[in-house]
């Protein structure tokens, strides 16, 4: 079998998020549907991190056990010929038996687009939040570095699991401003627990909204005073942009 | 009655195109629609351009005679409660009686988005045209320097209505190399023939992969030579940005 390492890039808008799942269609599902095509047998796919249903990536990461070889320049184009037009391959690469997508990947890089244009730009309401109003990015940077380094992200999540640990680094944290009235949130972190991306990007818009200040932040994380969490805020304006690993 | 203005955007995705058509949603019915509900009578809708099936707008004008008037800064949020997420009216105004959107229109800008990336960019498939490969800027300037002025542009149109005059002046043809690997062209005129912007993006196109030389632009317009003409480049990339009037 041959270990084999993609990237896909997808318009969640469509699907019930990366995992395999009964009632909607998923990114895994299309994956594997192609692959199966590709390659004459089933083939399991197992992805870098399960997007919720609705969350959009640019640098997914996935792997499988390829019956056999086919070039690594080939294999995206054979995909994307077999996959719908919101599922893109952009690259493949063998890589050393054991190698799992998940358990190996070092860093996460999220984003978190808000469109702050007075009526919503059309060509980008799939993509961002429509978000007008007053919104200070003093605040927001405030929390951001209060949220950066290694701590218990325990409040930023929606499900505890006691057996395991919910610290986890987030590197970066940054809050940047573009051109055509975007503000986009930069997450990097080693590992992100279920709906942190969301629930950390509700409480920055919060934030800036200034219904709270960057204290709030603070009080959740030390897990005095939860009042400063979330709310989750929607799938559609959050991105995978990339999945790192070592030495890929 | 009162005579308003109204700046649109739009993606056309999955309309027929601006005008009203049997088979076919369309923006002009969902505005209608939109305004009947508003001001509880039949309004008839003129767009300042027609715009084809899958082309979208970011800045489309149209105009109605109002039975009352609403303050222009709240008949946008009136209006988008009730349209589709995929229509946006983004500023509206009163204008003096007989101002009609077509014909006092001076100056219309189109975009047209090539996506250079090797492969497509999910998020912005439905904006541009994926094409990967050789593409020469340097021809294609040349060809935009050619297109410039007042000059008939028989050629670049679908229809010839012999009595109507194919005469038209492009005041701008620009060529723009935009970061993410996308190249745009920029088209901005007194007026546009049926299918002239996407008949010259499809020109433009084979210049910049060296099928055709700028010079076959030339031809095509001094009517000796038509192979240098078209075809006519895919709807979906092409966007009405702007409709500029006199004194608005």
């Amino acid at each position: 079998m041959v270990n084999t390492l993609i990237r896909v890039s997808y318009d969640g808008t469509n699907y019930g998020g990366f995992q395999l799942q009964k009632n909607a269609p998923t990114i895994q599902e299309a994956l594997e549907r192609a692959l199966a095509i590709v390659y004459k047998e089933p083939v399991r796919v197992s992805g870098a991190g399960r997007t919720d249903a609705g969350v959009h990536a640019r640098g997914q990461a996935a792997g499988f056990q390829a019956p056999f070889s086919i070039q690594s320049s080939q294999l995206p184009f054979a995909l994307n010929a077999l996959l719908p037009a919101d599922i893109v391959v952009t690259a493949a690469r063998v890589v050393r038996p054991g190698f799992h997508p998940r358990f190996e990947a070092r860093r996460k890089v999220y984003s978190y687009t808000l469109d702050r244009s007075d009526y919503p730009q059309v060509m980008r309401r799939l993509y961002s939040l429509h978000l007008p109003g007053p919104f200070s990015l003093g605040p927001v940077e405030e929390a951001a570095r209060i949220l950066e380094g290694e701590q218990d992200f325990r409040a930023f999540t929606a499900r505890v699991n006691p057996v395991k640990s919910t610290r986890r680094t987030l590197y970066r944290v940054s809050v940047e401003k573009r051109k055509e009235d975007l503000v986009v949130f930069i997450f990097e972190g080693n590992g992100f627990l279920y709906r942190m991306a969301r629930l950390i990007s509700g409480s920055l818009i919060r934030v800036g909204q200034e219904k709270i200040g960057p204290a709030a932040v603070t009080r959740a994380l030390a897990g005095t005073d939860f009042s400063g969490v979330g709310p989750t805020a929607p799938a559609h304006a959050l991105c995978l942009e990339r999945v790192v690993y070592e030495d890929l």
